[in-house]
């Protein structure tokens, strides 16, 4: 039987890496085998790519080509570790997926969604995630938090604004695919955030029994 | 007046350096302002993405990758480079372009043709070369002189029937576009070669006054 492919989603300050890990323990509760990866990234390759996205430079990097790297690291973690893992059985938690495409270089950046679409569907085909926990918090909260964290990369330099339209995006794939997708409100406390989480995962064992 | 986009074209050892060097002194007899660049490259983070696609690494690249990495660069190329050039009415001579994808990834690696056509759309909207010349030579003669100067690089250690189909793309390619491509027969002598560059520049010159 083909594994899960789980993706964790939301902006910056949002609390991804500690509700991952609570995911994780979750899943190793469950007794699950699974692989555990993250996009940008995933790959060697798609690791260096993520290191020149993530880069500052000098060179002002046009929104195509944004939006083109991204899908080539998503085609090379396609190829390299999703799809395999899949096959094998495993289920794949992924910090990331295409929907933080939609959600910075759709949202932050105004490209259009359409031409992502296009690419969404020339490197997955069908594939899409099954399913998708979508951290939400007010962008201030999320700022405030991301600041506290210390240097910022390209992406958390951006303005109040650019962080709005993240957002909303965000909540736009969600509204569009409410089969797929769960929203947490993280702004609350961690501890309400990760009940949250559980009742989620738990529902999601069940449904695939 | 918007400048002239001149693109070079042809498989390994087709002489590609030494003819640009006299499509060069042609364009400067003319008194032509132009620029002359590459793909893949062309601008800083282009000729790093050139550095990735051409270096040796453990990990297999997957076609969608290494074809969305072109599209990349090129969409950088496209918006730091080439276009401002052009709407300066300056003329670029470019070692490469787009026809080059459809022959070594298209024709080389198999690539579904539609699925180039796709990107190339999606890149370029409505741009594509004024005039395209394309070295071709027998692919035994062109290996040879590869090999002739000495280290390989990932493509150009590729096997023969690799560069069959890249030959075959680039044929097609020029056969669905005549009014654009140029063929010019470079297994001849250089002076040979060079009078037939000569005279199709020398063509164009007059068709654009």
């Amino acid at each position: 039987m083909a594994g899960k492919f789980i993706t964790l989603e939301g902006g910056e300050g949002v609390g991804k890496s500690t509700n991952l890990e609570h995911l994780r323990n979750l899943l190793e509760r469950q007794g699950i085998d699974f692989i555990e990866t993250r996009e940008p990234g995933g790959t060697p390759l798609a690791e260096e790519l993520r290191e020149l996205l993530l880069a500052e430079r000098a060179e002002p990097v046009s929104s195509d080509t944004e939006l083109l790297l991204m899908f080539a690291a998503r085609a090379q973690h396609l190829e390299q570790t999703i799809r395999p893992a899949l096959a094998r059985g495993q289920w794949v938690l992924c910090d990331r997926f295409t929907d933080a495409t939609f959600a910075y270089q759709g949202g932050g950046r105004g490209l259009d969604w359409q031409r992502i679409e296009i690419l969404e569907n020339l490197v997955q085909g069908e594939l899409r995630p099954d399913l998708t926990l979508l951290l939400d918090v007010p962008v201030d909260v999320g700022m405030a938090r991301a600041r506290g964290r210390g240097a910022l990369d390209r992406f958390e330099q951006e303005q109040h604004s650019f962080f709005d339209k993240v957002r909303a995006a965000y909540l736009r794939r969600a509204e569009a695919e409410p089969e797929r997708f769960r929203v947490i409100d993280a702004g609350q406390s961690l501890v309400r955030v990760q009940q949250q989480i559980t009742e989620v995962m738990s529902e999601f064992f069940h449904r695939g029994c």
